[in-house]
C-alpha cells in the first residue's frame, strides 16, 4: 500500500507517519511506500519500504497532480495554515486552506478520468467549524457557523469532500479534531496555547500563564488520540457514513479548573504553583466563541475513542514526550 | 443608488428588475442606475435612469472586476446554473456556481483595497443545501448536508458570504429560496417541474403529468414572494443577523394533493381532470431526498413573508402571468 501524507512535517503529521510505520499495515495491507509532503521537507523516517519526501505548496500549479500521479491508495490531507495565520492573512488562508484542498481533490478527480482511481482520503477538519449560537452540548446534526476564516475554509473542505465522495472521485472521510492537548513543543501565540502550556511547562518545572477563568470549558484530545483517529478513519468502512462524510471526533469536555486538578494529582502542588494567573480579556473573548462540549455519538458508534480524563491526557504526554519520567 | 443584478436575464432576475423599477427606491434612496448582467444579454427595461446590460460569464477573467469597478451600492447575485445541469456537468457547475461567486466576492474585496467599499450584497441560496437525514420540519439550526453538487455550491457560497461579511468586505445576506411555484413558462426537465406544471398547464386548458404520489410534501413560494424576499433582504438592517448571514425563507408546506385541491377550488374539476397520473420512480426517488417543511422562524421574525395557501399561489399566477383571467 502506498500512502501519501500531505502536511507530513507538522506535529500531527510526524506522529501519524511514526504510527503508520509502527503499525506496518492499513486495512490489512502492508505499507510498502510512503510519500511525505509539506511546505518544508518532512524528515525522512526510518522505514524499510520506499519513502519520498516532497517540499512544495499544494496550491501551486501542478503540485497536487504530481503528488497524485503515482496513484497512492490512501491519502491523508492534514496540510493547512493555522487559525491565527489564516485570520491575519486572508489571501494566504484561502490560497492554502481552500485552493490547496481543492487542488488536491481536483488532481484526484482528473487522475481518475484517465483510468479508474478512487483512493481513500482522510481530511482533518476542526471543531471550529462551529460557532454562535453555541448550545452547551453540540449534537451531530447542529449547523456549522464558523467564526473565523480558518473555520470557513475547513467547513468548505468538508462540503467538497462530501460532494467528491458522493460522485465517487474518492472515498473521503473528514474528522473534526478537538483541541489537541497537551501539544508538545514551545509555547506559541495561538489563543488556545494556554490549554496546553499550563500543563506542559509546569510538568518540566517551568512557569506558565493562565489568561482565563478556571470555569472555561473546552473539548480536548491528546496528540496520541488524534493519530489514532486518523488511522481509524483510514481503516473504516465508509458505507455507514452515507452522504455525511465528516464526523466530530470524541473528546474530553473539561474546564481549566479540571485540568489544574489533574495536574495536581499527577505532578503535585509544586507544579500547580507554577501557573501564574494573568487575565487577558482579548484571549477570554476569543475563547468565549468556542465550543464547550459535544455529543459526538456518530463517531463513538463508529469506534473512535478519546481520553476519559485529563489525568490520562497528562500521562500520555509524560509517556510520549518526557521519556515517561517527571523531573524531580 | 446604483444596483447591479447578476443573473438579471433569468425568471427571478427579470421580475426583480421590474419590481425595483416599479418601487423606484431602496433603503429610501432613489434608484438612478441599473447594471444588468447575465450569460446572455438581459433585456433593457423601461427605466428613466441609466441602464447598462452586460452579457458575460462571471467566472471569466476580469468580468467580475469590470462589473464591480463602478462601485454599485447594492448587488443582487442570482447567477447560477441549475441543479440538473450542475449535476450533469461537474466542471461547469463548479466553475459557474462556485468560481463565479468567488470571483464576484473577490472583485468586491479587491475594489475595497483601493478605497473603502462595502456594498450590500444579496445572494440567492436554496433549500437544497439541506439533505439527509431530513426531519419532518427543519429548524434554523439544523445542519446543511447537500445531496447534489448544486446544493454543495450554494452551501459554499453561504459560507463565503458569511466570512466576507464578517471581514467587512461587503454587507451580505443569503436567502434560501423555497421551490418557486407556479414557475411561469414552458414545462422543463427539472425534477421539480411537475410541482408547477400540474397547475400551470391545466390553468390554460392543457394536460400535465404528475409523476409522484399526492402525499408528497414540499416547501413553496410564488415568484412574486421570491422577488419580495430579495427586496426585503436588500432593505434589511443586517445587524440582527450576527454571523449567521443566510436565512431559510418562509414558505408554504403543502402536499401535491393540497395543490390539486386548490386548483379545484380556483379553476374547477375541469382543470383537475387535465392532470394525468404517470408514476415515475426516478423522479419519486429524487424528490424523496428533498426537504418537506421548515420552521423558518428567523426569517419570519425579520419580516419575510410567503403565501399562506396554494389558492393564493394560484391567484398570484393568474394575476401576474395570465392577465388576471382564466380561459373559459
Amino acid at each position: 500500500m502506498h500512502i501519501l501524507v500531505v502536511g507530513a512535517a507538522g506535529m500531527i503529521g510526524r506522529k501519524l507517519v511514526a504510527a503508520l510505520i509502527a503499525k506496518g499495515e492499513v486495512q490489512g495491507r502492508p505499507i510498502d511506500r510512503l510519500t511525505l509532503a509539506d511546505i518544508v521537507a518532512p524528515e525522512t523516517p526510518d522505514f524499510a519500504g520506499k519513502v519520498s519526501t516532497v517540499a512544495a505548496d499544494l496550491s501551486d500549479d501542478g503540485v497536487a497532480a504530481k503528488l497524485v500521479a503515482p496513484r497512492p491508495d490512501l491519502i491523508f490531507h492534514l496540510a493547512a495554515i493555522v487559525s491565527g495565520e489564516a485570520e491575519a492573512d486572508f489571501e494566504k488562508g484561502y490560497r492554502v486552506n481552500l485552493d490547496g484542498t481543492r487542488a488536491l481533490f481536483e488532481a484526484i478527480r482528473i487522475e481518475g478520468l484517465r483510468e479508474v482511481y478512487a483512493p481513500k482520503l482522510v481530511f482533518t477538519s476542526s471543531i471550529v467549524v462551529y460557532g454562535e449560537p453555541l448550545p452547551e452540548t453540540i449534537e451531530d446534526t447542529y449547523f456549522l457557523a464558523p467564526l473565523t476564516s480558518y473555520g470557513t475554509q475547513k467547513a468548505i473542505g468538508e462540503l467538497l469532500l462530501a460532494d467528491y465522495s458522493r460522485r465517487g472521485f474518492f472515498d473521503g472521510i473528514g474528522i473534526r479534531l478537538p483541541t489537541i492537548s497537551i501539544r508538545p513543543g514551545k509555547p506559541n501565540r495561538a489563543a488556545s496555547g494556554f490549554f496546553s502550556s499550563i500543563l506542559r511547562e509546569p510538568l518540566i518545572g517551568e512557569e506558565a500563564v493562565l489568561p482565563v477563568e478556571e470555569s472555561i470549558r473546552h473539548w480536548f484530545a491528546s496528540p496520541r488520540a488524534a493519530t489514532r483517529f486518523l488511522i481509524h478513519a483510514a481503516e473504516l468502512d465508509t458505507a455507514p457514513l452515507g452522504s455525511r462524510r465528516s464526523l466530530t471526533m470524541p473528546g474530553l469536555a473539561a474546564t481549566v479548573g479540571e485540568e489544574i486538578e489533574a495536574l495536581r494529582r499527577v505532578a503535585g502542588e509544586k507544579a500547580v504553583k507554577l501557573i501564574r494567573r494573568e487575565p487577558n480579556p482579548a484571549v477570554a473573548k476569543i475563547i468565549s466563541g468556542w465550543p464547550r462540549s459535544f455529543d459526538a455519538r456518530r463517531a463513538a458508534a463508529l469506534g473512535f475513542q478519546a481520553e476519559k480524563s485529563f489525568d490520562e491526557i497528562i500521562r500520555v504526554h509524560i509517556e510520549d514526550e518526557l521519556g515517561n519520567t517527571l523531573p524531580a
